[in-house]
C-alpha cells in the first residue's frame, strides 16, 4: 500500500498514477478572479485553458481526479508546470513537500475531513501549484470543504484579484489546517469526557476506548507533524512567488499548525494519564479481590482446623466428652475470629 | 469549543467575534500619562480618542470585552490598527503570538489568575498593540491583575512617560508572568505537602489527587509554554517598537518565563515520583496480603489433611485405637508448624 | 564481527578487505551510455577501461565483489580514485557516510533486499564514486536491485547522459531508498494486522510476535536512521559533482528517508501500543482469574466451616439432635451464599 | 514562598529585599589587591568606598546581607551599578543570569555548600558585579567556600592583579562549580553503594532511600541546569569585560558544568536503575510466594477432598469395610502427592 | 573520588597531580620520525629534548606517569606548553576536551583497553598535544594499544613525515575509537547471545545479567558520549594545527564516535527490550500459577464441602440412608467437576 513493488525505480519525470482509486471522471472547474467580477465554469480540456493564458485576471484551476496521465502530460504542455512536479501530483502517498521551480511553487499536503454521518475521517492529498495570477490544485476526490473560500471569492473578488494567487493558496492551506483543529478539537472532547466517566466507574470498556483514541490520535499525528515541517519550511524559504503583503497570512499558518501540534500533545498525554487512571484502578480492584479473599481465608482456616480436629476418630479424646466441649470450642473458635477482624482493621485492609 | 464549524474559512480580515461570552458592555478605560500628571478617564465612543491622537503623552487604552463588532471596526479606522491584527484580538482561544505591522507591535498572551475564594484559576486572554506612544490592550472580561501597574503609574508618571508604551507594555507582560510563578508556586507547595503525607500513609485518596494535580499542572503548561515561545520571539525580533533602553526588561520577561518554565517540569517530575511512590507501596501491600494469605494457608492446610485423615470411617485404622494417638497427632502437627514458622522466618516473609 | 582486533590501527590507505565473505569472483559490468545507445559489456581486468578514459560519453562501471586488493589498487592508478577512498569501499561494516574529493564525491549506503522466498532482509553495502562522465559503484554481492534503473536507461539514454553521473547515481539511490518503504511498508503490514488480530483474541504467541517485529523494526532502524543523517548532509554539502539541475532531485531523496524514518517511528509506536494492550489483557485475565478463584473461596470457606461443625465428634452437640437440624443448616447456607453473591454483584465482580 | 503575591507587580527598578531572611548585620569586607601587596579591611558605610574608586588597584567588595535597601541605594550613586541590577541581587529567589550594562556585567549563580555536620546542602545566591577594576559580590549568608581563593589571592596578587576583576570572578565561579561536583560525587557514592547492598538483599527500607536520593538529585538538577545555561550564554556572550586572555577560563568553566550536568544523568540513570531492579526483586518475590502457595494447595486440595470422601456416614460406603481400605487410600494419595511434585519440578517452580 | 574538597579553589595554573595513582618511575619514550628513518630512544630528563627542538623532523615524545610536578615544570619552560594546560593534563578525573593554544592544540580523550586475561576494560586519559612538527602524549599508565601504530610508523615513516604531527595525533585518536567499537562489539554480542537464550528459557540469573550488562554499557556511555561532543568540536573549529590535507581524516573519525554513540543506542534499546522480554515471562508465570492454583481450588472447593455435608453428625440426615446415596454423591460430584472443567476450557485457562 505504502509503496508497490512495481513502482520501485520509476523516473522522477514519468506521470504515471501511483495511487489507488483509478475510477471516476476527472472534473476541471475555473474560477476567473477579477477586480469586479467572477467568471466560474466547467473545462473538459486542456485546450479551453488557452484563452486565459497571460490575461490580467487571477485564474483558479481545480482539478478533480489524478489518473489521467494523458491529461497530465498536456498541463506540462500547456501551464508549463514541469513533469517531475507533476509527477509527485500523482503519487497519493507523498509526504507533505513544498518545491520552488522556474516559474512557480509546489506545496502538497494532507487534507482531512469529518464525514459526520459516518463519523470517520478521510484523507485526501491536495496538491497546489501558485503561479503568476494562476493557482493550479489538485485533489483525488471531489471535497466540498473549500466552499467557504468559494464564497469568500464571489464576495470579496478584488481582494483576492489584489492579493494574487498566493494569497488563494493560502485561504485554501487556512481551511486545511483549520479543519485539523476542528478535527482534533472533536477527538480531544471525547478524551475529556472519558475522564471524566473514568472517575466515576472505568469499566471494562473503556480500556478499548482508550486504545481506540490512542489510534486515532497518532494516526492525525502522522498527518499533521510533517505538515507543519513543510509549512516551517515555507515560510523560511521566503519564496518569490509569496508577496512580502502575505508573508504575515503565511506566518498565520504556522501559528495554526504549531497550535495542531500542541493540541496533539496535550491530548497524547491526558490519554496516556487516563490509561494510568484505568491500570490503577484495576490494580486496586486485584488489591481489593485479594484483601477479601485474604482476611476470609485466614479467618477461616484456623477455624476449620480446629472443627477437623474434634472430627477425628480417635477413641482417646478427652475433650470429646467434656460437659461444654462444644461450647468451649465455639468460644474459642470466636475469640480467634475477632481477633483477627482487629488486627485487619488495625492493617486498614478493609 | 476549539474551532467552530462555522469559523472554518474566515477571512484573516473579518472582523467577527469567535468566542463564546458575548455578554456584557465594553468597558474603554484611558490613562493619559505625561511627566508631571495622569489623567484617568472612561469613554464611551471611539470618538472621544481623536483629540489624543497624536499628542505628545502617553495614552493607555484598555478595552474589556471583544464582541463589539463595530466598535473594532471603528478602531481600524481612528487608531490604524490594521484589521487583520484585530481579527486575531477578536479571536480569544488564539496562540500566544507575537506579530509587528507597519505602525506598531502586537503581542497576545493567556493571563491567568488566581479566584482565591473559589479556589479555581480563570484564564483570559491579553492582546496588547504596542504603538508610538500609544498603547491599546484588549480583555474579555475586566481584571483587577494591573492594579498594581496602575498605583505604579500614578506614583511614577515621569518614567513611565520617558520608557514609552513598550516599558509600559513589559509592566503588564511582567505581572502576568509573575502571575504564573504565583499559581505554580501554590501548586507547587500542594505538591510539597502531598509528598510528605505520602511518607505517613498513602491512602487511597492520594491517587486521586495525584491525577487532579497533574492535569492541573498539564492545564497549566498548555498557556505556560507557547507563552514562553512568544517571549523568546518577542526578544529575538529585535523590533523597532522596543527601544533600546527597555531590551533588557524584555531579556528579564524571558528569565521570568523560563524559570515558570522549569518549575513546571520540576513539578511534573515530583508529581511523577509521587506516583511511583504509591504505585510501589500498593504493590507492596498486595505483596504483605499475598504473604499473609500463604503463611496461614501453608501452615493449615496439610494439618486440616492430617485431621481429615483421622476423621475417616475406615473400619480398619489402627492409629485410632493407640493410646496416645490423639496426642502424637498434636505433637506431629505442632512440629509442622514450627517447622513452616522456621521456614518462613528464613525468607524474610514476615 | 563489528571490529576485528587485528583492524584497529590500520592505516587510513591501506587497501586491507576487512568484511567476511571472501569467496566468489570480482565481477565488472560496464555500461556506455551515450545520447543514442547504449553499449552494455563485462570487463575482466582494469586495463579494459583505459580507452573509456576521457570519453565524451557517460560510464557506469559497477564492481561485484570487494575483497581483490591488488583489483582495488590499479584502481587508484587508473581512475584516479584515491587510496583513502577505496579503503572505505573495501569495510563493509562502515557507516552511511559521503565525502568530497579532488575529482569526485564518494557516497556509502546500505541496501536492503527483500528474498521473498525466504522472507528475509539481507543488507549489503553500496559504495557510489561519482566523477565526470563517470560512476562506480561497489557492492558485495551481485543484486537485481537496480534492473529498473539498468532498463530505463536503456529506454531514455539521452536523459542520462545529458543529465550525467550524478543523475545516476541519484536514480540508484532513490531505488534504495524505495526499497526501505518497501520493506517498511510489509513489516507494518504484519503489525497491523496484528493489531486487528489482538483485539479479538491475545495468544500466548502474540508476545513473541511483538518482540520478533520490534526487533525486525529495530534493526531496519539502524540502517535507515544514519542514511537520512547522510543524505541530509549530501544535500547541504552543495557539492561541485552535483549540477544544479539534479539537485531537486537529491531533495526528493531527503523527502523519502523522511517518509522511511517517520514510518519507522509510527510502528514503532504501533508495536509500543499492541504491547501495552497484550499487558493489559494479560492483566486483566489475572484478575478475572482472582476474581473467579475469591467468589469461589469466599463462598465455600464459611460453609465448608459450617459442616465440619457438625462433623465434631462432641458427646454434647444439641443442634445434632433437632429434628430439623440438618435442613436448617442447609438453610442457613443458601442464605449465606445467596448473601455473598448479591454483594459481589453489587461490586461487579462478575 | 517562590514569589509572594504582595511582589507581582514591583517596578524593576525598585530596591526592594524580596526574600525571606532579613535578620544579621550587613557585612563589607574588601580586598585590595596590588601587584605586590593585598590590603584587607571591612567597612561600614559605602562611603569609604569613595577612595578606591578609579584606584589603579583591584578592589574586591563582598558583602554578606541583601536586606539594607538604603544601602543598595547608595551603590547605585556611589558605584554606578544601575538600579535594575541591584533589584535583581536582592530577589534571591532568582534564576541563574547574566547581563551586560553600559559599565560592567552582572551575573548571578546559585552557590551550594555540604554542611558536613548537618549533612545537608545549604543554598544560596551568588551575585557578582564586575567592572573596570572591581568585583562586588553579593550573599545573603557568610560562606566559607571561597577562602581558597583568598588565599590565594594573597600568594598570587600580581597573577590577579595583572588578569583583572574577570579572572576574580571566574576563580570564584570555579570554585561554585567545582563545589556542585563535589557534592555530586558525595551524592553519587551513596547511589553507587546502594546498588551493591541491593544485590545483596533489597529490603523495604530500600524504596525509601532510593526515593529520598532521588528527590535530592532533582532538587540539584534544579539549581545546576540553569547554571549550565547561564554559563553557556556567557561564553557565547564576548563580552567586552571579559578580556581574551581569560575566555578560556570561561570554556573551562563551561566543561566543568556540562561536566557536573553529565554527572547528574548519570545517576539519575543509576537511580532509575535501582529502582527497577527493586521492582523486579519484589515482583520475584510475589511470585515466590505465590508459587509456594500454589504447589501446597495443588498438592493438599485433593488428597483433603479424599480424606473427606471417607469420612462421610453413608450407610453404605464399600470401601469402609475393605481391609485393607485405609492403607490403599494412603497409597492413592501418596502417589497423586509425588506426581504433583513431579509435575512442578518439570516446570521448574521450586 | 571525582573531587576530592582540596583540589576545590586550585589556580587553573597550579601544576599538581589531581589523580590516585602516584606510584611508578615517569617513562619517556621518543620517536624521531625522518622521511627515510626513524629513530626511537628512551629519555630521562627534558633537557634531552632540547636537541630535538626545532628540528626538520617529526619527534613523537609519549610520557607514562602525570605526577611527576617538577618534570611538568620543566616542560613548560622547555616546550612552551602553557601551564594551563599541563594543569589539565595533570587532572585525569577530566572530561574528554579540546582547546587551542597560541603555538598548539590541546586534546583530551579516555582510552579504554579490554585486558582480555581478566575480562574488564581498563580506563585511562590519554592527553595530545599537537604543535609543530612536535606531539606530546600523556597517560598515566604505560599501554600496548598503540603498538599497531608505532608498527606503521616504522614502515611508513615518509607519510607520517609528510603528513605532520597532526596525522600522527589522528592515528592515535582513530585506535582509540576503533577500541570503543571493538570494546562495544563484544559487549553486544553478549547481549545478543542473551536475547536468544531468554527465548528458550528465562531464568532467575537473566536479570541479573541483564542489569550488569546495562550497568556496563552505560558506563562505556559516560565516556564516549563526551568524546563524541570533543571530536565533533575539533572538527568543527578548523584549528590551524590540523592541515587540510587532514580534515577529512578527523571527519572520518567523527563518524567512528558516531557509529559508536549509535551502537551504544541500539545496545540499550535491546537490553530493555530484553528487560521488557524478562518481566512479561515472569509475569506470565504469576499468571500461570494463578490459573493452576485457580482450576484446582475452583473444581474441589465445591466437592469438599458436599462430602462435609455427608460428614455431619445430625440424627436426622435422610440421604445418609438412601441404599445408592454414596454412589449418587459421587456421581453429582464427578458432573460438577466436568463442568468446571469444560468451563476452564472455553476460557482458555488452560
Amino acid at each position: 500500500m505504502l509503496k508497490r513493488k512495481e513502482d520501485i525505480g520509476l523516473s522522477p519525470y514519468e506521470l504515471k498514477f501511483r495511487g489507488l482509486h483509478r475510477s471516476g471522471d476527472i472534473r476541471m472547474t475555473l474560477f476567473e478572479i477579477d477586480f469586479e467580477k467572477v467568471n466560474e465554469s466547467t473545462i473538459r480540456s486542456v485546450e479551453e485553458l488557452l484563452p486565459y493564458k497571460n490575461s490580467e485576471t487571477l485564474i483558479w484551476l481545480n482539478i478533480d481526479g489524478l489518473h489521467d496521465e494523458k491529461l497530465m502530460g498536456e498541463l506540462v504542455g500547456t501551464l508549463q508546470i514541469p513533469a517531475d512536479i507533476l509527477s509527485d501530483v500523482m503519487e497519493p502517498g507523498t509526504r507533505p513537500q513544498m518545491e520552488e521551480f522556474d516559474n512557480g511553487l509546489f506545496v502538497s499536503i494532507k487534507m482531512m475531513e469529518l464525514n459526520e454521518g459516518k463519523n470517520r475521517v478521510s484523507v485526501d492529498n491536495l496538491s497546489l501549484v501558485v503561479m503568476d495570477n494562476l493557482l493550479v490544485t489538485f485533489q483525488e476526490e471531489k471535497s466540498d470543504l473549500f466552499n467557504p473560500v468559494r464564497e469568500r471569492i464571489r464576495k470579496h473578488s478584488k481582494r483576492f484579484r489584489t492579493l494574487g494567487a498566493d494569497y488563494l493558496a493560502f485561504a485554501l492551506l487556512d481551511v486545511v489546517i483549520d479543519n485539523y483543529i476542528f478535527i482534533l478539537g472533536g477527538l480531544g472532547e471525547k478524551i475529556e469526557n472519558l475522564e471524566n466517566e473514568m472517575i466515576m466507574d472505568p469499566g471494562r470498556e473503556t480500556l478499548k476506548i482508550i486504545n481506540l483514541l490512542k489510534r486515532e490520535l497518532s494516526n492525525l499525528g502522522r498527518y499533521i507533524r510533517p505538515a507543519r515541517e513543510m509549512i516551517i519550511g515555507l515560510v523560511k524559504s521566503e519564496s518569490d512567488f509569496i508577496a512580502p503583503v502575505n508573508e504575515k497570512h503565511y506566518k498565520e499558518l504556522q501559528d495554526n499548525i504549531n497550535q495542531a501540534v500542541e493540541l496533539l500533545d496535550y491530548y497524547r498525554e491526558l490519554l496516556y494519564d487516563e490509561l494510568n487512571i484505568y491500570h490503577s484502578s484495576m490494580s486496586t480492584r486485584l488489591s481489593d479481590i485479594m484483601a477479601l479473599l485474604t482476611i476470609f481465608s485466614v479467618i477461616f482456616i484456623p477455624l476449620t482446623f480446629i472443627v477437623g480436629v474434634y472430627g477425628m476418630n480417635f477413641d482417646n479424646i478427652p475433650e470429646l466428652h467434656w460437659r461444654y466441649g462444644y461450647f468451649i470450642v465455639w468460644g474459642v473458635m470466636l475469640l480467634i475470629a475477632i481477633g483477627m477482624l482487629w488486627y485487619f482493621k488495625k492493617r486498614k485492609w478493609f
